[in-house]
This record gives C-alpha cells, sequence and structure tokens, in this order.
C-alpha cells in the first residue's frame, strides 16, 4: 500500500480495534492467568485484516465504521483463538507466532485451550453488547448467526478437520480449495457480509461481495504459500518452509510456482471484477484486495 | 424422583433433546470426521439436566416448553465441549466418559479439541436460529449474551482455569464456591434465567430465580463430591475417586463428610426457601432441585 491516503485511513482503523480489545478483556471478571493469556495473543500484533474488511465495506456502503466496532473485535478474537488452538502441539505445534513464542509455550497447553474457548465464546457478546442506534437487534442477530457458520463446523473448524486430514496426502486442487475456503475464506467471508448487513446491502450487492471475499480468500491462501517459499523468516515471523515440514499440500507444490502466482492473480483479478460490479463506493476495498496480493508477510 | 407424573414428564422433555440434538449436526454440510466425533459425545446420554431446568423454567410460567428448545440444544452443545475440552491429557486426562472411552480417546486430541470449539460455535446459532413467535429478536440477543457470559470468561472457563490453579493446593471454602459457582453454576444458572427471559419474568423472580440456581448449582457440586466417595463406578460411569487422584479440594475432604452433607441440606433448602418467594408454578422446578440432592450419578 504506497498511498499515503489509504496507509492513513488504514493505521486510524487498525488504531481503534487495537484500543478497544484490551479493554474488552480488562474489564472481565476472571483469574488473572486467564485474562493474562487471552491478553498475551489479543495484543501479539498481526495486519487486523478482518477488522479492516468490515470497515473497508462499510466505507464503500459510505455508512459510519464506529456500527462495525463490535464486529470488528468478535471477529478478530475469534481469529485469535484460532492461532492459538492451530499452534498447539496435537495441531500444528509451532513453537512460534509472530516472532513471539506461542501462547501454549508461555501459558501451558491446558491454560492456552480455555483462553482460546474464552476468546471464542465472549466473541458473540461483542456483536449483541454493541449499543448504536443504527444497528438493529435483527442485524445483531444476523451478525450472530454468520459469525457461528463461518467459524463452526460449516465454516473455519471444517477447513481445519479438512486440513489436519490432508496432511502427508496429496490433494486435488479442489480439496485444497475446500480447505482455504473455509480455514481461512469463511472468517473473511464473513467480515465482508457483516459490512453489508450493517449497510442493508441489497441482494444483488451482497452476491457481488460475497464473489469478492470468496476470491479474496483464496488470493490470501495462495500468497500465504508462496510466502512460505519465498519470504524471509524476519518479516514473517516464524520460520520459513514450514509447510514442507508439515508435509501440507499447497499451491506452489501442486502447480509449480509460475502456475501459483498466475492462480493468484487470476483470484485478485476476479474478485476487482465483482466489486466494481457491486456499484459501491470500492476504494478502500479495492486497496485491501491489492494489499492480501502483495502483502510480505 | 418417584412420582411417576414428574419421572414421566422430564423423559418426555429428555426425549425431545435427545431427537433435535443429532438432528443440528447431521443437516450441518462439514467433514463426516468432524461430525462424527461432535455426534460421538453429544448422543453419549447424560442427564440432561440443564435442558430440562430450561423446560421447568418455562413450566413454572405456564409457557410453552417449545419456545425453549433452541436454548436448550445451544446449553447442550456448550455442556458437550466443556467435557471433551475437561478430559483432554493436558486437563483432567481422563480416559472415560459415561461408561465409554473419551472424545479425544476415540478421535485423537486434535479432533477432539475441534470437535468441542465446533459445539461451543455453533450453539449460539442454536439460538437465534431458533423460530418461534414467541421468541423476539430482543429476547434472543439477551440468551446469546447471558449464554456467553456464563460459558466465557467470567463464568464457565474461568471457573475451569481457577479449578486447575487450585490442583494440589488446599483451597479455602470461598476459593471452592468460586470454582464451583463459575464451572458448573454459570451454565445452570444460564438455564433457569434463560426460562425466565423467555417468560417476560419480573424483575423480583428473576433475583428469586437466581438466587435457587446458585444454591443449585453448589448443591450440585457438592453431591458430585460426595458421590467421587460414596458413589459406584457402574453408576456413575467413571471411576470413584479421581478427585483423590487429581488432588483436588472437594467438600468432604474440606468439611469432612457430615459436615459436606449438612451444606448440601442446607444449600437446598436455601434454594427451595428462593423458589417459593418466586411465586410461581414451582413443582417441576422443584423435583429437579431433589433430584439434585439425591441422584446416584
Amino acid at each position: 500500500m504506497n498511498n499515503p491516503h489509504f496507509e492513513q485511513y488504514f493505521a486510524t482503523m487498525k488504531e481503534k480495534v487495537e484500543v478497544q480489545l484490551p479493554n474488552v478483556v480488562d474489564q472481565l471478571s476472571a483469574p488473572s492467568k486467564l485474562k493474562e493469556s487471552m491478553l498475551y495473543s489479543l495484543t501479539a500484533g498481526g495486519k487486523r485484516l478482518r477488522p479492516l474488511l468490515i470497515f473497508a465495506t462499510l466505507k464503500a456502503f459510505q455508512k459510519n465504521e464506529e456500527i462495525g466496532i463490535g464486529a470488528a473485535c468478535a471477529v478478530e478474537m475469534i481469529h485469535t483463538y484460532s492461532l492459538i488452538h492451530d499452534d498447539l502441539p496435537s495441531m500444528d505445534n509451532d513453537d512460534l507466532r509472530r516472532g513471539k513464542p506461542t501462547n501454549h509455550k508461555v501459558f501451558g497447553e491446558a491454560v492456552a485451550i480455555l483462553a482460546g474457548d474464552a476468546l471464542l465464546t465472549n466473541s458473540f457478546q461483542m456483536i449483541t453488547q454493541h449499543k448504536h442506534p443504527d444497528v438493529s437487534a435483527e442485524m445483531k442477530l444476523k451478525l450472530v448467526t454468520e459469525l457461528a457458520i463461518a467459524a463452526g463446523t460449516e465454516g473455519m473448524v471444517g477447513g481445519q478437520i479438512a486440513d489436519l486430514e490432508g496432511e502427508n496426502q496429496q490433494l486435488s486442487l479442489e480439496e485444497l480449495e475446500y480447505i482455504h475456503l473455509h480455514k481461512t475464506g469463511a472468517l473473511l467471508q464473513f467480515c465482508v457480509k457483516a459490512g453489508a448487513i450493517l449497510s442493508n446491502a441489497s441482494e444483488c450487492q451482497v452476491y457481488q461481495l460475497e464473489e469478492f471475499s470468496k476470491h479474496i480468500g483464496l488470493a490470501f491462501q495462495i500468497q500465504d504459500d508462496i510466502l512460505d517459499i519465498e519470504g524471509t523468516e524476519e518479516k514473517l515471523g516464524k520460520p520459513i518452509g514450514s509447510d514442507t515440514t508439515n508435509e501440507k499440500t499447497t499451491y506452489p507444490a501442486l502447480l509449480g510456482m509460475t502456475k501459483a502466482k498466475e492462480k493468484l492473480t487470476y483470484h485478485i483479478d476476479q474478485a476487482l471484477h465483482a466489486l466494481y460490479e457491486a456499484n459501491i463506493d470500492h476504494d478502500m476495498l479495492e486497496q485491501l484486495c491489492l494489499y492480501i496480493a502483495n502483502r510480505e508477510n
């Protein structure tokens, strides 16, 4: 992202969520170790891409981004819980995340599992308890439903299981896409949908935005796979080559690097095409889409 | 429970939930191993005490129990997830639950963690997607909020962390009560509150029912501790004496068996007192309260 105008906008919105997230946990009455463990991962940085997608979608409909702050915190809490559980010894068994020891390395497995459970559980209350005159009870109910679908059995967790089952196996492109559309894509799709729900988008706009978010979800993952080979440990905050170590099927492994990069370009093109069709003020969403394709971490 | 009228009522309501729960999972589109793991624990039997508390509260307000079926499934899914995660090697490391191998023993740790995550996530959608003309959007929002509070950081998960931290330590009665009011009590309290929300109970009635449910939560745990010493493996479906093995502080260990039993009687008396003050049709709730005190598993 090389345009100072966009950079400033995203920095401001990122700041908004990063100020809010620790407050959410600080206000809870609970044993300090649980709160410390939740905060450790919640404040460990990261791109905050999911909240930014919500805000950028609201901006596309010329809505006040304030109405999305509840959903933004909720989705970041769910993303954080999924990273904590993913890193566990019985899952990916990762020691480093964003350049820091993973949650279970610091707090132990039991606390890490429970901190994840707590972040997941309390995320729903971020949506229901967020107060804004433009956010109706019906909107909140839709958000809770969509978030549960995106994060649960039919979404992220389903993708995670498929990912585990696919380890040490040669997957087809179809199987690989199933994994990523669910494991990573579902939550990204939720973000754009949440923005659309809060903006009372038309059915046609929701359809185009669903197409947009499906393609950026796949693009995100292809770039992830590329970075695991061509990235640097310094910028990624974790060792490169971990997909090979974990014997995971990746786009470059399946298609070769050249075709994987073509696939990335294809999904970005498709995403932008759908976005332009939605007939909204698309600048910020367009920037996020290009950022996803060109990011270095 | 020796009265055939009550027995019949609870058997019918239990059946309602037990028919509904597998349907919820069957209808989901997800990898079969995830659904199998979720169903394994969800259909493993159990008392279904939490759904029964919701139904009995609705009956006390002469409401149609149908309006509580969404919340009943939700709370049973959350209870089930909590058992799966509690049994994990890094937590209580239990091999048996209700006479059957625990979830991770059958499906492995990774799948067990994810099945728990999925049950927790999808539980919220049970509430928002339940359709009944007498259940308003506002009621559903309150239920989601209360369930997240009861199951999350300030409720069940907070209690579970306190329980872990209290292992191998001599706890005070106050610390022991904190653990149980949160780990077990919070979800039981939610059930009674859910019935009250769905019945438009008065503030005064909600207060009395909160007192009622707080005391039955503690009574439930004291009886649990007593059964771990005086129960039989056959009826419990798990080895007795596990609290001693896990070096957990229990009511009998802290107070002696006689005083622990007096404490049980005290909480049952207090619960019934609050219940009678609520001025509702209390028969079924009274029966559940007595059942909690006298149960053998």
